[in-house]
């Protein structure tokens, strides 16, 4: 069965394009209070679950040991642009490890957002692994790697301590088992695994509510999501969805991006989590969705609603700046 | 009904993204010799028919009066990178009839292909109308009013005779009726039509091969074809899907992409073809279809089928090199 148009992009009066997906939202016990096609199906959550990802940097005491504030604790679970702000703070996390960028093993790339791509093509010769938008969750590894007592080398690796400690939190937030048959290599060359979509949600329900979860775990799940949204620059960056969502309604929202079309929110004051996936990857759908399905929460204050749905839909123009069409979120989304 | 999954993108040994599309090839005569998804629904063709779009400047005897060769003639019914290449022959082109970027009206934009944009930052403030990828079927447009005196001022608004002899065109190419119901905006401000599938697919059969067309269009039609055929790089650009897979079989095969995942072909010397559209508009996936579309007409050349072919299944590896999932079409392109 396919997954439900859940976002159309029109053009003059016609639906041009049109995408399908999967969303759910839950509270902490895992009880759906939203979903639209097959929630169960599984999704790797690529770059959305990295809050998940940054629990060793506090739960290693790396971050304290450090003295890292809410903008390290952002950059660790971020998905950064590569802006000058975002590639100092990851500098600057390794220099409190005692190391420097050339142990990290992410891989360099250009920014994906134009501007900051202009703007470094005019400054650099080349991106660094400081640049890469995952530079900040692997000095998050690093950092607590080095104050464990972890050898570095190779740490991106699926048999390797910090992999496998970062498994086994992935297992006790969704609930499902993770092995190499449900492995995939993200981007940055670390493993990624593919679990229910409903269970990534009630992973996110989890660390926003701490229900389920020991204490300590509860305790650092609520530290770095509440940093993402006190620091949501240092989540994504300038004109970001994830930022702009987080800047919407200031210390209520948490919300990351992932490639593929995946995101993951939650909204800790609800006790509620989402994880939705664009069935063909495009994060322009993906986008629409997370904010429709935020919003369906904000009913009770119609400036926040507001807010929110119109990120969901959205007014596209051409070079010359006329209006051609929208993206716009389709009744699937209805209260 | 929903249209099929034609591409996948797996992710080590699972699938991680979909894609569903509709596919038609078609004869000079119409009749359908492969098909997938709903080939009647409408689509607007974009950029995929700038050679339609291209015909006045032939017909117009414009292309003539300036000496226009192959270099000019697939400039203007191209989707450029704005590489240095071809901003100059824009350039040229609107020399020969006495303008300048000026007269454009297609807007700028910075190069979408990385690699050029990274050149551009470093050699321009910012890009100009000559550096749009559309500059050169603009260039066409105004060397075909200005050989004919038609005002240049507002050429791409619907109501200037220069959209309305593009819609006559158009509409005995493709068979369907254009109007404002089925009118959008295109990014360079040019009005899009939304035609069904296979009418767009039969009017570059026509195309093709004449059939059904006037002398001197049939005449303009494969003059223009074999002209993209020619000098596929000034279609495209570096790196582009048309370009290689003009390049692929050169002189044999037309190709040309549109915006949102519709990506038009013909195959001359068999007399079809091609028109697709990708549902959820991802260029990606659209390159893969037409690929695999293509090499279902060239079973009897192994070569030639398996250099296709390797354009439509391809590798993904990431920022270290790492091979980390595929792109590929699903059975529904199998013989």
């Amino acid at each position: 069965m396919a997954n439900p148009v859940l976002v159309e992009v029109t053009r003059g009066d016609l639906v041009e394009s049109r995408h399908r997906g999967m969303v759910v939202a839950v509270d902490g016990d895992g009880k759906v209070m939203f979903s639209q096609g097959e929630i169960d199906a599984v999704v790797f959550p690529r770059s959305a679950c990295k809050a998940m990802q940054g629990l060793p940097l506090v739960e290693s005491g790396a971050a304290d040991a450090h003295g890292f504030g809410n903008r390290e604790l952002a950059l660790a679970c971020s998905s950064h642009n590569g802006e000058p702000a975002h590639a100092r703070l990851a500098a600057t996390m390794l220099a409190a490890a005692g190391v420097d960028e050339s142990v990290l093993e992410c891989g360099a790339h250009w920014s994906f957002e134009q501007p900051v791509l202009i703007g470094q093509a005019r400054q650099l010769d080349h991106p660094t692994a400081l640049h890469n938008n995952c530079s900040g969750k692997h000095a998050g590894f690093i950092c607590a790697a080095c104050h464990t007592g972890k050898d570095l080398e190779g740490y991106v690796r699926y048999e390797h301590p910090v992999q496998a400690e970062i498994r086994g939190i992935m297992e006790n937030l969704t609930g499902s088992a993770l092995a190499t048959e449900n492995c995939g290599t993200d981007g940055c060359s670390i493993p990624t695994y593919a679990v229910p979509l409903k269970n990534l949600a009630h992973g996110f329900a989890k660390m926003a509510t701490g229900a389920g979860l020991a204490p300590e775990r509860a305790k650092a799940s609520r530290r770095l999501i509440a940093a993402c949204m006190a620091e949501p620059f240092y989540v994504a960056g300038t004109k970001r969805a994830c930022t702009r969502l987080m800047e919407t309604a200031p210390g209520r929202i948490f919300a990351k991006t992932g490639a593929e079309g995946v995101f993951c929110a939650a909204i800790p004051e609800k006790g509620i989590a989402i994880a939705l996936k664009c069935e063909d990857g495009t994060t322009r759908a993906a986008e629409s969705m997370v904010a429709a399905t935020l919003a369906r929460f904000f009913t009770e204050e119609p400036d926040l609603h507001a807010a929110l749905m119109a990120q969901a839909n959205r007014s596209m123009s051409n070079w010359n700046g006329i209006h051609v069409g929208d993206v716009r979120v389709t009744d699937a989304f209805a209260a």
